[in-house]
């Protein structure tokens, strides 16, 4: 195995991570002078605000991923590689991948974040996260296993774990997935499962702040919260979990629930290459960058979104940026002029945040934003938010499946996506994963 | 656990398995004086004519999979429950299931086939079958991992082995999935990965008999090899394929074949039951009936579709009925008249097989037909095997869909399905699925 890219006379630019930072840059540097290597753990691009939908059996899986070789197709000079980055040896400019070595010019690291299990072993065994399309895919499957196990079930107790759903962390995710719940448990479930009591299922939301979504002001917090609530959603606020052990969560003020169905979707941690030196490392194990997105330190090497903390320069934001889809694209826009204008010997320019606001939606009719200084909520706001995330998502025809799902869900909740399904995994594909595991030291999930 | 079915004045059918012959019994059933419960493995009904596509990423699983909660909604004393069958006990009237045992008045064993290994252990282990929606997501992950790794594979022998891809099995599976790899080959590859010399990527179609698609005429067989020539498929026709060891296909004229990607789509074998009585089951594992569908000597146990076979009674079809959908749909239909008759006290009807006619379709504008007495070949054949095909699909949303991807891929190959995606099982689904191998000896895969 090699990584296999050609030598060209162009620089060449290496983007670890297909987000959207990762995939704005490699956008951006289109009819630039570098040949672009873009590698990336999936063979696609996900979009990671409408993953609840996925799990929720809303929208499927192939509407909100969009596979790197269709999106640059007739591309020259350009390369994606499926592979995981595992070591950086910045002298000889250089990364270690699952697939070989590969040599760089400049380096930009932006491969996002993972979820944070802060350490608990326990909980991130037998929890179920959400923040990759896979999980979420395993997340709906367990839903609807569990749901059709709770029908079956002899024993009262058991029968309860399996349908009390708890939520940790009550951010744009955590709210989000509790409010698709709520809607499946009172639309959808009566329908699919009329012999077991609705009223049986406890959806609850766990946040260890004292108010929902804290990234926003308090008036949109206090909107959520109504909105939950009238749900028929039990949000916990000031609670923290402690533990998850046989189907029982512990909250730090010595409550218990009983679940079988525990979705932890509270903070991430960047991801981490193994022999990055500690000293670029800070907070949320973000890798150090100065205004220009530079690793300061090590020559051509850069990270932008999530996975990088910029903490001086931009004023506002002197803890570090949000860890936002906008930071990510507008740092990625910038870093493409910037190599260009290095190639050029013209200076770059430091990054500026530009807030073009944030919004959260509950269900149908019920969302919260924030923008240009205004502060929306109800039918207004989930319009807004219908609009920004259809415009986003990419592919006329990926926005014209999305709308036709929604408005099916809007009008009737009838959608039939609710199949149990796993892929089996061939021989061929398990044997080469623990040979490449040997040899690089890593394992594709 | 227990089935948990709710007593109910009315006999109780329990139906096993909701393919085409159990889905169609039990609609039928809709307005009888039967409690009818559906037994399956899996939460949906699948349909296998366009698994293949599925394979080769033309259209997603969501658009050929109804989940029976769904097709079932607002019936009335009907049962759905997710659970794999084991045993019966016929002189008590009860099945043992994954879940718990089940009391019946009527049981019908509606299970279907597997594939077939013909007891080749390394066969079935290292070669990929693509027989459910599950597996045929397997296939499509295969394929795509090893388009990947061939990019990057520095070996050439072994790049060679991820480039070649063996079906196994010249019947209708393994003639539409030679087609539509084909049509991979030639219109999606050259554009998705450019650095890879299309020359070197090999499809083999291996069949045992003189000719493919044995079941159809010879005309249809000619113009079927024709079209799979033309497309540049290898087709081995009088070759039986007796190992596969470390990636080489073992040949029984001597000749092998280095391939990652084996596919075995020759043959398959009824679904079994432990502790039938062996002579209840007669060739390819099926269960002996009447022309009633009646397995004599056990009172009230009757077997439809491909899992059962009727020696008499149909004289054009002495040896057995073929597998198809038809003839399960057909005995689904009459055996429901039946039932109802037998509750009014009246003399059931024996099954006579209409032959409606077989198709198989090849790429766009090239299958063939035969309906009525008539061959048909091209473009004809294939436009009516779209309209059955789409005819057939359930719900008006999912014929939309499929149709609208076909169009899609017809003008331009252009669909971005290309996932390589496995969904993360839960340890709480991964626990119980243990527990209840234990307890009940079933894995549900």
């Amino acid at each position: 195995m090699s990584c296999n890219v050609p030598k060209s006379d162009k620089k060449r630019v290496v983007i670890v991570g297909g987000g959207f930072g990762g995939l704005k840059l490699a956008q951006k540097l289109k009819r630039s002078n570098f040949q672009v290597v873009l590698v990336d753990k999936n063979n696609y691009h996900q979009f990671p605000p409408l993953i609840y939908q996925v799990a929720s059996s809303g929208i499927e899986p192939s509407s909100i991923a969009f596979p790197f070789r269709r999106l640059f197709q007739r591309r020259k000079d350009f390369y994606f590689r499926m592979a995981e980055v595992t070591g950086i040896y910045a002298d000889e400019k250089i990364i270690q991948t699952s697939i070989g070595k590969l040599s760089y010019d400049y380096l930009v690291l932006a491969a996002g974040t993972t979820t944070n299990f802060f350490g608990n072993k326990e909980i991130q065994e037998a929890s179920i996260p959400m923040k990759t399309l896979s999980e979420s895919m395993g997340l709906r499957n367990a839903l609807l296993d569990n749901f059709e196990r709770a029908l079956t079930c002899s024993n009262p107790q058991e029968r309860q774990e399996l349908l009390n759903i708890v939520i940790v962390g009550g951010g744009a995710t955590g709210v989000e997935i509790a409010g698709a719940l709520s809607e499946m448990k009172n639309f959808v479930l009566p329908k699919d499962y009329p012999d077991l009591p609705n009223s049986l299922m406890n959806i609850y939301l766990i946040e260890s702040q004292p108010r929902l979504l804290a990234a926003m002001s308090e008036k949109s917090s206090a909107n959520v919260l109504k909105y939950l609530r009238s749900m028929g959603v039990n949000v916990l606020l000031n609670q923290r979990v402690t533990d998850y052990k046989d189907h029982i969560v512990y909250i730090n003020d010595g409550s218990t629930i009983a679940t079988r169905t525990f979705i932890w979707v509270t903070g991430v941690s960047a991801q981490s290459i193994a022999n990055m030196p500690s000293d670029k490392i800070a907070r949320g194990n973000r890798i150090l960058v100065n205004e220009f997105n530079q690793v300061e330190g090590m020559d051509g090497v850069y990270s932008i979104g999530d996975q990088c903390i910029m903490p001086e320069g931009d004023a506002a934001w002197n803890g570090g940026h949000p860890q936002l889809a906008q930071v990510a694209i507008q740092q990625g826009n910038l870093l493409a002029a910037n190599l260009k204008r290095l190639e050029k010997g013209k200076p770059m320019k430091p990054f500026r945040y530009k807030n073009l606001g944030t919004m959260a939606t509950v269900g149908r009719n019920k969302a919260v934003a924030e923008l240009a200084g205004m502060k929306m909520g109800g039918f207004m706001a989930w319009l807004m938010w219908l609009v920004v995330h259809l415009r986003s998502i990419l592919g006329v025809k990926n926005k014209l499946i999305v709308f036709f799902n929604w408005m099916i869900n809007y009008f009737s909740y009838g959608q039939s996506l609710r199949l149990i399904l796993y892929a089996k995994k061939a021989k061929e594909v398990t044997d080469r994963e623990e040979r490449l595991a040997k040899l690089h030291g890593v394992h594709k999930a």
